[in-house]
């Protein structure tokens, strides 16, 4: 373990995020230097997948602190060398020896290879954020959305799992009105892009789309095996044979009822549109209470990570194209349902770009809250060691055969 | 009048929805010339659009009986021949002397046409089937979809509504399953096809997808203002500034209430995907008993109009590419709602041809409908005329900026 998380990380008191960890954290890299504290050395597992551009892209904009960087992916990407910040990196095969001297390790690299390498990430004294759906429902494992429950993350036994993308979106408006009147029960429906399923998926979509253009009597339909350009359909994870839901669904299910720590009734129901990046949701409400528009609307306004489009004149509402590239989640269509009057129902219609907010910003904004809450304990003088009970957290070698490298996981 | 009407429509008694006149009707010409019976004078006005043309193919594929057949649109098209099951047209302009001996005229010409040129069809002793929104939340104006309030056709005054493609769409599976156990709430979502708002929004879509190929820096987006390939939007119809409900929601919302003739609490947000043709919707419903899921699909598997695409295994449920061009609406993902407990909630995805079974299909059971009510009457010697209260339905030479020849009305 490095001096930096042997100082400062620690298992602790619980502590609401800070509001400049979650903006944009410009100056936490000169505040550390400045402090005098050692800064993190950080690995990105799976560096070469849509997600793990995102977050080299993200450390930089977000100006991330950290000593060293490695790069890790596949044997067929190892040896790549890369230009980043200035910096010639080469990309390293992943191994169990990769996380010596790693401090925080962003694995986004699919959740067979979470499975397989996160362990002994772990072992060698890193706090893992795995994007994966891999560890999520595990007791013990914190599952967070900075804008919810960032206290959870000082729960940690070194993974720190991300949400499933769908959630994540839902989650950050729903609980700002949650925290003020709780909500009962959420109906929800997705309309995903085709990057939630991978850049393969994505390329698929948009050959189809050349292939419609010059009249081709079939397009190519590899990935889902269907007509993909000018349709659309139920989410291509598997469906479970009993209640009829599928994976994407049952995390949408299961993950709200972990991250609000409390149990929220959610359906959803999950659909693949012809959108190349950004998911959307329409999301009706169930209130305890009454929530008035007028005051839903001013929490929305006042809610971290969350952008108000909501233009009913000019008919202008959230779509994916204005989500696309954006850290915040963008709301609109917020009215009072109108089947359930007295104030009792509310419909939103969100749109969150799948890859960052529902991804990797989500994970560098765990990574954050890691390093603030470092900070804060070093200020404190306090400086206690992560490893404890981390070894009853996962079991190793398991493996799955869930596509890897998507970031819809 | 034409001696068809003069002879049998009426003013009668409730009569439930008879099912072959449902299903296709092969053989209604050849019976009512062998009753003897005079076959019905038809016209289509707005014949160049889009469900102007899906009534021609549906006349001729479903052998619906006519004597003789007019074809109505705007000036522009006047003159125009077409050559129709053997037999050379001139398509006339409309106006009020244009239905002189019109027994059965099927209006899908929009709001402000239905409006100027409906009444004077009455006028002439036709009746008017209404592809358009303008009449259908009058009073004494029937709102029919076959599957559901066939019984309402002969409570008509001249003028039979037809309903909102969404509203249609959802409502027949809904219908069946709210006969056995009633439903006491509708959360719908919809995927709503290009198509919808006229066939030029269908070929701005098509060009937009011929310049994304092309890497044209701008795609051409005269009809919604915005990008659609890649993209999806709220609803192009205006917004309703105090409820934050668009007018397509709005439809859904009161229509189903006056199609169900009882209270039905409907919340939607309707959505533009982009698809050419066939809408989709995400459908939650709370009943008032417990409705298991063994129960609700042998309701729907029963269902007139409705197809089972419901296959967890293989991943295959309803798409639109699945329904265009198709009678039937397909309904899947039936399974009983995780959020709503003891078997009171369903969730359904359904798809259906927004043109066919949305407009023109449903125009024309409305119409076979009548003839089958006549034919009724006719062998029970009943002969009463339709002409009673006709004048006080409607208010004449109305203007709307509505726009035109969409289906999606």
């Amino acid at each position: 373990m490095s001096s930096f998380l042997k100082m400062s990380l620690v298992l602790r008191r619980a502590n609401r995020v800070n509001q400049s960890a979650m903006r944009g954290l410009c100056s936490q890299a000169q505040e550390l230097e400045r402090s005098g504290m050692v800064l993190p050395n950080v690995a990105i597992a799976g560096v070469t997948g849509a997600v793990g551009q995102e977050f080299l892209e993200l450390l930089e904009a977000r100006k991330f602190p950290f000593a060293n960087l490695k790069l890790l992916a596949s044997a067929r990407s190892a040896g790549k060398k890369i230009t980043y910040m200035g910096k010639e990196y080469t990309i390293e095969e992943m191994t169990e020896d990769s996380f010596e001297n790693v401090d925080i390790a962003l694995f986004s690299a699919g959740g067979s290879q979470s499975k397989k390498y996160a362990p002994a990430a772990v072992d060698a004294g890193a706090v893992v954020v795995d994007n994966s759906s891999a560890f999520r429902m595990q007791p013990g494992v914190p599952l967070v959305v900075p804008e919810v429950n960032p206290e959870a993350i000082r729960a940690h036994r070194g993974i720190i799992a991300n949400p499933n993308c769908s959630t994540i979106l839902m989650n950050v408006p729903v609980w700002a009105l949650h925290k003020e009147v709780p909500v009962k029960r959420i109906v929800v429906s997705t309309y995903q892009a085709s990057s939630g399923a991978g850049a393969e998926a994505m390329r698929e979509l948009e050959q189809q789309a050349r292939d419609w253009v010059e009249g081709k009597e079939e397009v190519k339909q590899d990935i889902f095996g269907r007509q993909y350009i000018w349709n659309l359909f139920s989410h291509n994870s598997a469906v479970c044979l009993e209640t009829g839901y599928n994976e994407e669904e049952l995390k949408m299910v299961k993950e709200t009822t972990k991250i609000f720590d409390e149990q929220i009734p959610v359906t959803a129901t999950c659909i693949r549109v012809p959108v190349l990046r950004a998911h959307c949701e329409a999301i009706n409400l169930t209130f305890a209470e009454p929530m008035d528009e007028a005051r839903a609307r001013s929490i929305l306004e006042n809610a971290p990570g969350v952008s108000i489009v909501d233009d009913r004149e000019n008919n202008q509402f959230p779509e994916p194209l204005m989500a696309s590239g954006k850290d915040d989640i963008f709301v609109g269509r917020i009215r009072p349902d109108l089947s359930q009057p007295g104030g009792y129902g509310l419909e939103l219609f969100i749109a969150g770009d799948q890859i960052r907010k529902g991804a990797a910003l989500n994970a560098v904004q765990i990574a954050e809250q890691l390093v603030q809450n470092a900070r804060d304990d070093a200020t404190e003088g306090v400086s206690v060691g992560i490893k404890q009970g981390s070894e009853a957290v996962f079991s190793r070698g398991f493996s799955t055969s869930a596509p890897e490298e998507k970031n819809e996981d």
